[in-house]
């Protein structure tokens, strides 16, 4: 088979809904899970969702090595990326052949293919360390300026991508409400116990770890990409006022442990190739790559193409029938470091990697306003509120505020690769201390 | 059953070894899990381990309910842990019958006891996220003087149990060897790729979550003490140089995320009941404790009783036959937090602690510098070596040193409750980037 022959414009589904147009077209082919029978794998396809043990049961894969099935029948995606990139994308070359307009298991198409609306996703994978990155310069800018005005970048950050280690426990998909956290905060009178008021979301891309390595061994930049398996949004949720008062010197914990939502489809590594482009060009006045970060391949399509959009929508808007509105515009384009550079970094002092860990890039924001990928950034630290069309102000987030984050790559003439969404909305912290 | 049988000095077992001096006497009944056949567990008593499954086969256990014994079949602590309070006491009780001179067992003592000398042991339990406190006071604050010689403690300090999420895939048992890792460091004509050059130990108390909590719901403080099923030895290895340069804003990544240890062995909270002892108590210029933080119960008796030691043997002191030599003694009553107060702070914005999380206290550090928990208190920041019997210096770790934590609870005229042996040493990064 031709290895490019899965994104190939002209290519048709024989499933319903699934054109060029639509997020999920034959040409996208993400990965999740239903939350059902324990978990259950399911490829998005159209208006649908193709249920993968169904194919498997009907034997529509049986041109998989019984390790590759055995993969597809798990519970969760941890075994799929697990499995090394040359497995993955038979997989996925496998699974464009049977959904192809002209293959014969259309005629099964009641028993594979499931409406995802009657059904909830699950996490896809059981993660077991995440990672949150700091890669989006411009929100590392706009956020510092708000703290350090004289001083918004730290030495480091154009030397090495920067990162900390947050909570996996409390990730949650799609879909789940978000608890506003009770927390110490710090005030004129000083530190008191209350909910946060200023709760804020952050626009960022996961990056969802492939077979990684043992303890010791570094990944090598001109490997790192084979080690993630696909990608998704996350909603790295934070409570501004609690991490303000809290991140010296160890850095964010309950400011962000409370809960982050990621979207349920892994857009895989392999429907992204169409859209590899070159990484951030760097300033004249920047230093140059230490020789572990800079590769001419990464440097040449180790970046994405990614378009990015926050929307939110109040109760208000909705007792009103408005529809959600659009708070930001960004592009992955404005990540400093590429996915590869920051993996590479990540297991550089031998950290490993287990399939299923997290990455997250920090928040992708635009130089300028029209992209804040925070409200930190859009009220300017909460002093100039933004106006949404039904005249109510916004600051932080209140209770109620659903915040939906979507992207898609396209080209004109093209196919679209949609993410889906990934959605939350925050509800009223309950009866704590 | 007398519920403080178990705690009585003149109770006995059959087991060789066993006697109140050791450090596993009947009192303790610390739980491990040997590393064969996917994970056994085993209890520590005298010089034996007791094979829990050969206990249960031989139905020494049929007392414990069905759940009870289902947990002691699993290949890994995260079952036991998940159990409530009373029915780890009620295990607790059943392997104390079953181990107790002129129990029926001692006939069965050739299936039932294995030597460790002859097994390796496993991590106890599957750690699904680690978390590392700050709770040494002495440490925050000469640590804090080398980096902020007029502010040590930041103004949060007296106020919350502040903490951030580390790494869990990198934590391994006793014994394992620890890979110095290359990084980024500062130097005078700027960053430089490297292997850290100025390795470090920390000395801390790890704590074993119970069964924790939904995401959402705080545990409060008088409940906090039920779910922490039990406590090790931790060895925070930093690396220094790396650690300076990453770490601001987001606090330590890399220069922690390399290897962590943990002792083998879990010290139940009902075998340290007799070493509960007050809380620090809090010099009157520091602030009240919020109400969150506040129990009678907790500062009565919410402190542990607990002996610390670090020793260092470099391979120059093996080649010579020299034995290990002590580097530092410190005690649990240097923590300014305590465990409870810890795992309040934790959960109060409503994260979710689950069976198996593993929380540190921090390095523990005494006033003076006869208990530095670290090297970096020890020399000054590396500036004031230390020389060690062998007339070998150090300023930070050599490739070859090997570091132990060990720890015990005593009481004249008493039993002796050890914590047996956290584990590391250094050898040298090999051939990365």
């Amino acid at each position: 088979m031709n290895p490019d022959h899965t994104h190939e414009v002209h290519c048709r589904s024989w499933v319903p809904g699934s054109t060029t147009h639509a997020d999920f077209p034959l040409q996208n082919l993400p990965l999740g899970v239903l939350d059902e029978s324990g978990g259950r794998i399911v490829v998005a396809i159209g208006d649908y969702a193709l249920d993968v043990q169904a194919a498997l049961h009907l034997q529509c894969l049986d041109d998989l090595a019984c390790h590759e099935q055995h993969a597809l029948h798990a519970h969760n995606l941890n075994d799929w990326m697990a499995l090394d990139a040359h497995a993955r994308r038979r997989i996925r070359h496998a699974l464009f052949a049977l959904l192809e307009h002209g293959n014969s298991a259309a005629q099964h198409g009641d028993r594979l293919l499931l409406d995802p609306r009657k059904h909830r996703m699950a996490l896809p994978a059981h993660i077991g360390d995440y990672t949150d990155f700091y890669s989006g310069i411009h929100h590392a800018m706009k956020a510092g300026v708000l703290f350090r005005p004289d001083n918004p970048l730290l030495p480091n950050y154009k030397y090495l991508p920067i990162a900390y280690h947050g909570r996996a426990s409390s990730i949650k998909v799609s879909g789940e409400p978000v608890c506003r956290p009770h927390g110490q905060v710090h005030t004129d009178e000083g530190p008191r116990l209350q909910p946060s008021a200023r709760m804020d979301f952050e626009l960022e891309l996961a990056m969802w770890a492939g077979p990684g390595n043992a303890l010791g061994d570094a990944i090598p930049l001109e490997r790192a990409h084979e080690h993630i398996a696909g990608y998704g949004l996350f909603n790295d949720w934070s409570a501004r006022d609690i991490q303000a008062w809290e991140y010296r010197p160890l850095g964010p914990f309950q400011g962000k442990n409370f809960a982050s939502t990621v979207s349920p489809w892994i857009i895989t590594a392999d429907a992204l190739v169409p859209f590899r482009r070159s990484a951030m060009a760097r300033p004249a006045d920047h230093p140059a790559l230490m020789d572990y970060l800079n590769n001419e391949r990464d440097q040449a399509q180790g970046g994405l193409d990614i378009q990015l959009e926050v929307s939110i929508s109040t109760s208000t808007m909705r007792d009103r029938g408005l529809p959600a509105c659009r708070l930001a515009q960004s592009h992955t384009s404005h990540l400093y470091w590429t996915p590869a550079q920051m993996l590479a970094q990540h297991t550089l002092g031998g950290c490993n990697l287990r399939p299923g860990d997290l990455m997250a890039s920090g928040t992708i924001s635009t130089p300028d306003h029209t992209g804040d990928g925070s409200l930190l950034e859009m009220t300017a630290g909460g002093v100039a509120p933004i106006t949404l069309p039904s005249g109510e102000q916004r600051a932080f987030l209140h209770d109620g505020d659903e915040i939906t984050l979507t992207a898609y790559c396209e080209r004109p003439g093209g196919y679209r690769i949609g993410f889906g969404e990934c959605r939350g909305r925050i509800i009223c912290a309950a009866g704590r201390p």
